[in-house]
């Protein structure tokens, strides 16, 4: 019987105190959390991650970009196995995304650590900078980028904020210099396993606390804008207009019914409008809106956006108005490195946790690393799979058994 | 031959001059004016209409909610002419909507004093102090609602700002005391006719300088929301979300289409949006928008009405989501007084002014002065049709068409 099969111990207490400690650093309601990257309450939240790490016995660096990384050295001098999620959050999000990852990580080494001893490759636990794209809307894994030297020499400058300030003036404010981020590449790590939140119904309506996940979706973020002629909204007859409104409605229904028509696992979604100069009397110059479309699929997902694109165009010809978009985020899906899928699937069935296999619908960290380790991801269960609210939850017990395979994938690993 | 036959004389250089001079309280660019009630531009706005009435040589009155009024004394003690329209503006509209009509009125009281000496009713200007909504949603012609006793006591503090503070509290910053609006109440007023741009393309497709008015469309604003359940953009299928967007989408298209259907001169608009949380990556929560559905005839009206609640009640129902709405504004279709109407149109002939007579789609204080005076209404053509955007213009000779159309039509009824 290998070592890993030994059932590992996770303190229940101890995990909802460190998620309820984390969660207090930009804290909005009773369950709620607003922490985008390099405000005073990531800060702040970095900081207890980091002092966390120290009291657990791992070694803590901070990286150029403000990453976390607490390490838990090995002997063999090996490429080290890595786990762990972002530290920012959505405005407001909840306690667990994200945050759920960066926890599990730190909690899942020092187990290792008390219950098993030093290992033969290197340990780490890590809390990425950025993930959300909540303060920068195209700031894109800011954190995993800079592990993979993906962050472009410009792109400190190029990235800029819904408010206006550029992430470079962001980072010099919290006392990172911009010009310093190559230094947070890394070479030398062999596998990264990513402990997240499903975000989705899935495991509750299958009723299991965890998943192994083999492939993340692949998408796509467009920042689109209609325009027409802005005018009085009672002296000007509906037959001449040009309301931009008007064909913003109809393309929004026909982005949305296209996803439906399609079917599972395509998704799109219209979250963010914005109408100019939105007022109750005036017919709108212009509707600013974002679309998000997700496939898993390569082919699927092209298809997806062609037929998008050409509701756009037809729409907005048949109505004399103008429609452009420009591309914001684009993630071909990134499958599962299939010897750590088939690690995760025998240690959960191992410390007898129920599991099943999906795809994920959300990005996540794990698809920037893939660029530089082996990945794979586990799911812990949502409530209502509701996330991206203060409504998101996951219980204690759900999340202490996706801990328990977190730990026995990286025992299987390093050890 | 009557004494109105005489041509009235209006210097276009004045004019210009007094136009240009008054939309550089508020200017925004070249051609755009942002001058909302009660603010800083408003307030110097009002000091030189003021100023201006009295270089005329009329006696200046500002009465409790800051309407200015600048009188030429009857002799005859019977009730008064006025003439005038609002000062503030959309945010950024134009040079003319409103202004132009205050301006006129100090025109041609200008001009009825240096050419045919004192009136025996006493003809006033006025710059009402508000119609456009445009810094509280539900203002509702407050300028003119003050005059005909219409504002509740209530009022000025149920009266919000899109930006929270009460109407009463802006009245207070500029000095005036929301106790004293009744004061502000006449009922010494017999007939009052307003000039305002056409804000629609009606006169431009005729080829006609100015519109003698016959009725004023009803007007309905609501404040409508759908809300649904918020969650993640990538990992919720389609098939079991509750988007509001989706049905906000089709409810937007569905009232626009259906004001199509039901054909001029019905009218309905959406022209305020606002998505709660409003991030490219989640599902909203909520959507808010405005509804502004107007027609001129009254069983109509109530039957458009109808159609748009069943629509949305019908698509809420449907999709799983909920709504509710308020209704924000409203106001029944009012029709011209037939005598002034009758009046106006045998002076345009007398001035040699080309007209033709026409409904107004747009709502205009002259509907509220209407609970206590004869009113109707002169237009003036618009460039385009255009207003509420800095783009509008009319012309300075079909300004001056209809001011000597105003001042002859005051004349008829003042001496």
């Amino acid at each position: 019987m290998p070592s890993s099969a030994k059932l590992i111990e996770i303190d229940p207490a101890f995990v909802e105190k460190v998620i309820m400690e984390l969660a207090s650093f930009g804290a909005v309601g009773a369950t709620g959390v607003s922490r985008t990257v390099y405000s005073p309450e990531w800060v702040a939240a970095t900081d207890y991650y980091a002092r966390t790490c120290e009291e657990a016995g791992l070694d803590v660096h901070r990286d150029a970009v403000g990453n976390v990384w607490g390490r838990l050295r090995g002997s063999s001098g090996e490429k080290s196995v890595a786990s762990g999620s972002h530290i920012d959050s959505q405005t407001p999000g909840g306690r667990y995304d994200g945050a759920l990852g960066a926890v599990a990580a730190l909690i899942a080494v020092k187990a290792l650590k008390e219950q098993f001893g030093p290992p033969k490759r290197t340990v780490e636990a890590v809390a990425f900078c950025e993930e959300e794209s909540s303060r920068f809307p195209n700031a894109n894994y800011w954190g995993s980028r800079a592990v993979t030297g993906r962050i472009a020499p410009g792109d400190p400058e190029r990235v800029i904020a819904f408010s206006g300030e550029t992430i470079a003036e962001a980072m010099r404010e919290v006392g990172l210099d911009p010009a310093r981020i190559p230094d947070a590449k890394r070479d030398d790590i062999d596998s990264f396993v990513e402990l997240h939140i499903e975000q989705g119904p899935i495991l509750e309506q299958a009723g299991l606390p965890v998943a192994v996940v083999d492939a993340i979706t692949g998408i796509r973020h467009y920042g689109a804008r209609i325009s027409g002629v802005q005018n009085h909204a009672g002296a000007f007859p509906m037959d001449i207009r040009h309301d931009p409104l008007a064909g913003f409605a109809e393309i929004a229904s026909g982005l949305i019914n296209t996803a439906h028509r399609v079917g599972r696992p395509a998704v799109t979604t219209v979250g963010r409008v914005l109408v100019e100069p939105n007022f109750p009397g005036i017919i709108p110059a212009s509707v600013e809106f974002s679309i998000d479309a997700r496939h898993p699929d390569a082919a699927a997902r092209r298809r997806l956006y062609e037929m998008h694109e050409n509701l756009m165009r037809e729409v907005a010809d048949r109505r004399g108005l103008e429609v452009d978009w420009r591309v914001m985020i684009d993630h071909e899906p990134s499958p599962s490195n299939p010897e750590i899928v088939s690690t995760l699937q025998r240690v959960a069935s191992e410390q007898a946790v129920p599991y099943m296999t999906m795809a994920s619908g959300a990005g996540h960290d794990s698809q920037q690393m893939a660029a530089i380790a082996k990945v794979a991801m586990i799911f812990v269960r949502s409530k209502d799979g509701r996330s991206h609210t203060p409504d998101e939850f996951s219980s204690i017990e759900d999340i202490v058994a996706g801990i328990r395979v977190l730990a026995a994938g990286l025992h299987a690993l390093a050890y």
